[in-house]
């Protein structure tokens, strides 16, 4: 009989169990002797059971409690494989640009700048104005803060010749990011289903956001001094395409910068199929031996759709762009950023404007210039020295990266886990190519931590390099 | 021969100018004396020719300049009609919801808490602190900051009871807003051209979000107590969809909560339909005679999808919020926000989880209790007493809204222009209906600015009522 009373409290506190949150503590000894009539001893067989069972625990002198940490059961989630379909666009493995890594590797992979490249004193006093200011507490228009509009209006407005009407703050649309620019683009104005004619190789992350989009992206072979106006216009007649994708300033992986003469043909070849150029602006802030000028300077007609970040230059934390678009097309995009997320923080937005009109903005960019030319350099230098078989076919005047190609037949994925072996990472070229790649490159981030470790990093990829190609 | 050179000179510093960027400053009459080989006379013909065409200014004393602001010319981007194709989605205006308002109006239509119900101080210091840490200058891991995952997982895990496996960080996504969370999930486990069962009335956001991932809406009638799990089960037999989308506790508009065992049936219901259940718990913070328990504590078995923000009980410029899902579900959300927008801003994630880990963060929550229950009290019997004809069919027992029934026949739209003649916003119910609204509703949200008026604003409604019911 005392078995039996032990088995039917230990089922009654089951259910009181199942019942309670976890770190729940179990009434007293005492009290459920009370409530169930029984003796201590029977009380604390049942509790033993239940906590053989891992359902409580004991803490001496404390209580019993439902348990919080419960043993996991393997889990099995096999049925979401029908209800979740095929996937609409090929799951890419997250980017070697995005990864985070130790702080005892030498990083060459990275899309982002090291910190100690960041305005820490501008960002740190603008984000400690902001969490002062109304915007900590407060929701800015869709449209992004008119003050930083007017700035981002401005800062185009200033290349723009006369004879062209500059943009007005109205045709801004301040952006959490420029990723988020990019997908709102493709799906607001090319569509799922629709053709997109894209730089061959070009940033990846666009490659990412116009699958994403379910948009039929088409490479067109891109050089040192930009596309072959008469490829691109081949190209549009071809595929019925209504957007071109572009990095004329320092092109992310190439680090190409168009000729201004190339700049004005792919214009009048855009202009002639009736279409956008997507003109990528995110080098802005990093030109080393050139100033970059925005080809959406040169137009009004609302040919171009000019996209420019500030994340890179000012913070990542700070994750503030633009585009700035002109007619029906900006009304899709401000729609589409609606849907998407309604609005933008204000006060992210009102630390980047804070950050970019300060007088030490500049002072901290002019700076900023003679860091890249040098780690540039340094790079450029340690490679001839310990890799010369990793061949630099443009220097870039901007940018973050150097672009180089390796003796054919290279494996480039087995290169960069033989790198990683000996604790330096570097980018496979292939994620820039949007189809096959058009050969062995691999990109190297002269901005990351530590550039004194830039010749150590180089004799590492040499040796790699001396082992790997057959 | 000098009005010759004078068109010359003026032709050749157009040229000049075309090529200039605005304010730039033009030679000196000097200068152009000797490059031209002119008179100073003739210069300064050719300058006053092109300051009356506008295209540069002259400030005395200091110079000439190219003009910075140049006559607008009309502009026509006509040809964008073509390049745009149709739109996806119909172009929604945005709603009522989002509108910013003058401070002197009784404004009863937003869907965000007024600051004054905000935690002010803690979200100052939070993002003061944040503004000082690593936060302000690094990026976050994808999946959000490991320390806010594991709040949102301990938070959930808090309401699981024992025999049911609680939710671990590394299911948790954090999110730049729920909005954002919306657009993911459905593009991410719904996909393009795939159906959604949805209640009816529900939230305009989810709607919209819907829209944009080209996902057909399918309504399913859903009253105070929850929708019919029949009707529920017809529906999934129906469409073969795989997601419901809801809001069990305080949903918007209707402030409905479901029954426990309207929860249950439902969670079968979904089961046996292989399929997802999207829980929105959109008003977690906001009960007032009850506290919200998420349904998806009951659920190990990744059929439901947790959708928790904190943007409007911390303050909309902390745009936080995250999802949280667990298998395959999880990897695909994840990788659509990787498109989307790669990171959340790292410094907002900081902020949010100081000012949650607070012990004022709780102090807070049952302040906002006792407010919202005396805005919403005040509501109700101002509403009782000065406008009888809207009809609150059911007491919200947590979030923001009383929604009210009109007398049949009302035009919705009419009474809401009619009240704004007034000074009065609301909100016309007709936006949270996914197809035709069930009757003439209005949404009337008691978390505004300035409770003291609601008995006026209550006024203002009952009068414009009894002018436009026929």
């Amino acid at each position: 009989m005392n078995n039996d009373s032990t088995s039917r409290i230990a089922s009654q506190l089951r259910e009181w169990i199942a019942g309670a949150a976890p770190g729940s503590r179990l009434p007293s000894t005492r009290s459920l002797v009370a409530d169930y009539q029984v003796s201590p001893v029977t009380v604390q067989k049942a509790l033993h059971a239940l906590s053989r069972e891992g359902v409580i625990e004991s803490r001496p002198g404390v209580g019993t409690f439902v348990r919080a940490v419960r043993t996991a059961q393997p889990s099995d989630y096999g049925w979401q494989t029908a209800a979740l379909r095929s996937p609409q666009a090929p799951l890419r493995p997250a980017s070697t640009a995005m990864r985070s890594t130790p702080n005892d590797v030498i990083a060459f992979h990275s899309g982002y700048p090291d910190r100690e490249l960041l305005p820490e004193r501008l960002v740190r006093a603008a984000l400690t104005r902001a969490a002062r200011s109304e915007a900590a507490l407060s929701r800015p228009p869709a449209a992004g803060l008119p003050e930083l509009q007017s700035w981002f209006a401005h800062e185009l407005g200033a290349f723009t010749p006369a004879g062209i009407t500059p943009p007005t703050p109205s045709d801004v649309v301040v952006l959490p990011g420029s990723q988020s620019g990019l997908s709102s683009i493709f799906r607001a104005l090319v569509g799922h289903g629709q053709p997109l004619l894209v730089e061959s190789p070009t940033y990846w992350g666009a490659i990412l956001a116009a699958a994403q989009a379910g948009v039929r992206v088409i490479p067109v072979p891109s050089g040192p001094e930009g596309p072959d106006p008469d490829e691109l216009a081949r190209a549009f007649r071809e595929t019925g395409a209504r957007m071109f994708y572009a990095q004329p300033s320092y092109a992310n992986p190439t680090g190409a910068q168009w000729h201004a003469r190339c700049g004005e043909q792919v214009l009048n070849v855009v202009r002639e199929n009736g279409a956008f150029l997507l003109e990528d602006d995110w080098a802005h802030d990093f030109g080393i031996n050139t100033t970059p000028l925005p080809l959406a300077a040169q137009d009004d007609s609302g040919h171009i759709v000019y996209l420019r970040s500030l994340t890179k230059s000012v913070s990542p934390a700070i994750r503030i762009a633009a585009v700035i678009a002109r007619g029906p097309a900006r009304e899709r995009i401000l729609a589409d950023r609606g849907a998407e997320s309604m609005y933008v923080s204000g006060l992210l937005q009102a630390a980047a404007l804070d950050v970019v009109t300060q007088p030490g903005w500049q002072t901290h960019l002019r700076s900023l210039r003679h860091q890249l030319q040098s780690r540039r350099d340094l790079l450029l230098t340690s490679l001839l020295q310990h890799a010369p078989q990793a061949h630099i076919e443009h220097v870039p005047k901007g940018g973050l990266n150097l672009w180089a190609r390796l003796p054919d037949g290279t494996d480039v994925e087995l290169l960069a886990r033989e790198c990683e072996r000996a604790g330096v990472i570097i980018a496979a070229g292939t994620e820039w190519f949007p189809a096959e790649p058009a050969g062995p490159f691999i990109r190297l981030n002269y901005a990351g931590p530590n550039p004194g470790a830039f010749p150590e990093g180089a004799r590492v990829l040499g040796e790699a390099l001396s082992r790997t190609v057959g």
